[in-house]
């Protein structure tokens, strides 16, 4: 977001005297309320002056960025994740690779036989496994994922910035999207998708309107 | 970006009667010109309207993302990328899978003895190799790895949003940053970092102000 030189004044004016009123910020430019109301919608809107009813403005210490931070708060992983790409954990190593490759993903989900969360497989998991050699047709999946609880998982309705935030974090490449289930008295996780960072890349070039 | 009723009317009348002058406007709502200022700069700001003197405002047809869209145009790859991995090709694959699990990267940028770019090795392709078995320490990773000039590469002046376009649309998770050198009567690449996923999650984390 480009201020213009008036802008810019503006901002500076109320640095050093606010809070001060509209037609004071008028009177120290030579200039009308009317003629500031742009300007000042602008500099309100965007986050950088506050606003307070018979106080006058004041600067918040925001960035014109904080409104894009709002903009992308509001985007849940419902909205941007992918179908889930799943393996028994019963799987045997060489077929998870198998369709590791045919699906062209970077991980798998691994979940029991009532489509519960058990874990997840990375294309790193995989290697190690292949350069450990012999026997991937007997060894199970199970025995080379991360295994729940230390699974990072997202929910459908956490916002997408949350979830980038746990990708980078816990340096991971995708999360589970998953809903809560009571089984019995253990909650299980219902695996309903996948988010990457191919998400969050489709969604920076949605955003930027390509 | 959320508008308010007004600004939705105000767009629904310009659709309609546009180019409409706000005089014309603020007579439809019963309001006075200065009262609908500040909308009409929410309005022109954001993109949705335009204004020509002497001619009033026109829908452009643009949404408010296209404020963020000017925003992102303006980060350059030289601004995000991270380092390069690299491998000499002549290095073994064994020797490129080690290196891959000491840096935890993704994927391996291959160069000449000179440092220019000869390609690319994922953690797919090494799985190809290491699942076709024997003598991975003898295997060089030039016959393994994408080679120029099938590497989609980037640039340190390019967009991130022209990246991040490269990534979807060639289904690649990381692009060499290259600076093109002439070499004799050959252009060669010289590699001065990666872009990849990662660095667009890190920087929509940034931008949501986390």
């Amino acid at each position: 977001m480009e201020l213009s030189k008036r802008q810019e004044t503006i901002l500076e004016i109320v640095k050093h005297h606010g809070p001060i009123t509209g037609t004071e910020i008028a009177g120290q430019l030579g200039l009308s309320r009317a003629a500031l109301r742009p300007d000042l919608a602008i500099l309100t809107m965007s986050g950088m002056l506050g606003a307070r009813p018979r106080v006058g403005y004041y600067c918040t210490g925001k960035e014109p960025t904080d409104f894009i931070a709002s903009l992308l708060a509001n985007i849940s992983v419902a909205e941007a994740h992918s179908q889930p790409i799943v393996v028994k954990e019963s799987s045997s190593v060489y077929d998870a690779i198998v369709s590791m490759f045919i699906e062209d993903v970077g991980s798998l989900i691994v979940v029991s036989e009532g489509g519960y969360l058990e874990g997840i497989v990375s294309r790193k998991d995989l290697l190690k496994a292949a350069m450990g050699g012999q026997g991937l047709n007997k060894l199970p999946t199970n025995v080379v994922m991360t295994r729940m609880p230390n699974v990072i998982v997202t929910y459908p309705e956490e916002s997408v910035v949350r979830a980038a935030e746990k990708l980078i974090n816990q340096q991971v490449d995708s999360l589970p999207v998953v809903v809560a289930n009571k089984v019995g008295n253990e909650e299980k996780f219902q695996v309903i998708g996948r988010f990457t960072k191919t998400n969050i890349t489709r969604l920076f070039v949605q955003l930027a309107g390509k």
